[in-house]
């Protein structure tokens, strides 16, 4: 169980509705490849389970690493996990109900495997090797088509008695609004930004993102909102930073209840937007947090960026087997 | 350390703004007194370590201990402390800044004295002895002239790493509002509330709070507003039908992100409404908690009501006072 003594390598394996990544970490959490696939949910979850271990396999390959030196595998996947039991309760994207996706992975590829949420092992990621390398107490939030975010608390993933924490993106932000259940995600995503910004454009509100676009803003994505910010488009600005604002105020929220250190911010859309970004976010997170000392408590940008899952994952991997044994 | 081994009997004091509660617990952890004072925090910080030590003394002589049979001393008191230090940072009700009230209230009674914030002592109150008895993960919100709020984590206490974890009453409820800062304090205390039924009244809308206030319905306190409530009084009902909405809006986000099996509610106001309080608190947590099985997440009635504080403070020195020898 000490460090330094597993010599053998560790697979990670982020899973999302549209793509796969995996990821091999040597024995010094070196990351030593990684592969990409397409996760084609429609084709069902044999073939998806079958392309997982498939590109497990390329990556061993790529990463020059027999199976024999492999000592498990770590994978996240969307939506609410039973880690205990290895099964997927949940993931709408994938249409998975109570899925057994552990003891699936590893009829096909005989190693063991742990699973856990996607965010929460990019949370982990973040927090062992990443940006809050260092912190014990750590809040991650992923802002990209949706919002997650996960808790690390003293040193370990907290997953609460539900085993559902963290779903900073399904809190209330705006308790008033009209149409009733009004949330963080709704307000903030990059579903919601894109959204808010196709409506103002189609109200006359001039923007360069329609040119961007190539005429309909409504299909912009990260990249697309990145060139209108970096192009200083004013509506598309207006947008983010109140975006960020809200977004800010959610964070402020958690660390108001839960005294926490640090705070990682990452996912698709903050990796495509410049340092403005994550500026409007903790401007808005000092503003409001509660008592003024927690403005101590540090807002850190993701380090791993879009390895943060396969990171996490493995290094996942890593401790819970080597306990389990 | 072992229970039921330490024979001696435990004093918890709760200290307020305007008053001071004591209580005895014996071996058993049964309450066998309380008494009360007033703080009277005009008198100066000398005399207030002084009026505790008599309350304690009366205490104990109306439970018939000598100081001999007794362990040691917990206190609650308003306000960030430290805990390690026995040091209250700051209490604005009691005009103290980096107050050594640990070691002065040792001075003065030469017993162990250990010390946190009022909240969390009454959170642990009811997770070990009253409503959420046999939970190990806890959020306790207590409303009344503010709103406060504690967290039992996996059976201890938590403090966060700033120390100040619980501070439910300054989320931030409403980020839109024009004011800027709106709180949930701001917008669901008795404070809060009773300034927006004297506005409101004072809009010439009917109310039988007029009459139960003595004609100025901005002095009316709990007792006040329980009475037209169980009157029916329509304006009564309509503003605290919308504060509770607002609490069990602020609890979901607590429980979606923490995942908690439980909360607890108690504080001055709760203890004075009638069940109905309590239930479209409920209600409004079950509507707005995400994921849907958190609805089964437990929102209790505080059990020990005005005597949670000093139960729970006592049973923290019992706890901290063994482990430290």
């Amino acid at each position: 169980m000490a460090k330094g003594q597993d010599k053998r390598s560790f697979i990670g394996v982020d899973l999302g509705g549209t793509g796969i990544k995996v990821g091999i970490l040597d024995a010094k959490n070196q990351l030593l490849s990684t592969e990409k696939a397409k996760t084609h949910s429609e084709e069902g979850s044999a073939a998806i389970v079958k392309r997982i271990a498939r590109t497990v396999r390329e990556a061993l390959e790529e990463a020059r690493i027999k199976p024999s030196q492999v000592g498990g595998l770590g994978i996240g996947a969307p939506g609410a996990v039973d880690i205990n039991k290895g099964i997927v309760i949940q993931a709408v994207n994938l249409r998975w109900n109570r899925f057994p996706l552990a003891k699936l992975l590893h009829d096909e590829l005989k190693i063991p495997v742990t699973l856990d949420n996607d965010v929460n092992v990019g949370t982990w990621g973040e927090a062992k090797l990443g940006a809050a390398k260092g912190y014990n107490d750590v809040f991650g939030i992923f802002i990209g088509t949706g919002i997650g975010g996960g808790l690390v608390l003293n040193g370990e993933l907290y997953h609460g008695h539900f085993l559902t924490a963290g779903e900073i993106g399904h809190v209330i932000t705006h308790p008033g609004a009209v149409r009733g259940r009004r949330t963080l995600e709704n307000g903030a995503s990059r579903t919601a930004i894109v959204n808010l910004l196709s409506q103002l454009i189609q109200s006359n509100n001039p923007s360069k993102l329609t040119e961007i676009s190539g005429g309909d803003p409504s299909t912009t994505r990260s990249k697309g909102l990145a060139l209108a910010a970096s192009k200083d488009d004013a509506l598309t600005l207006e947008v983010l930073k109140s975006a960020a604002t809200l977004i800010g105020i959610a964070i402020a929220n958690v660390v108001t209840v839960m005294s926490l250190p640090c705070v990682v911010v990452g996912g698709g859309l903050t990796e495509a937007l410049d340092k403005r970004w994550v500026e409007w976010i903790t401007e808005s997170f000092e503003k409001h947090v509660f008592p003024p000392e927690l403005r101590q408590c540090k807002v850190l940008v993701s380090k791993l960026g879009d390895n943060a899952g396969v990171v996490g994952a493995a290094l996942l991997a890593r401790e819970r087997l080597a306990r389990g044994r």
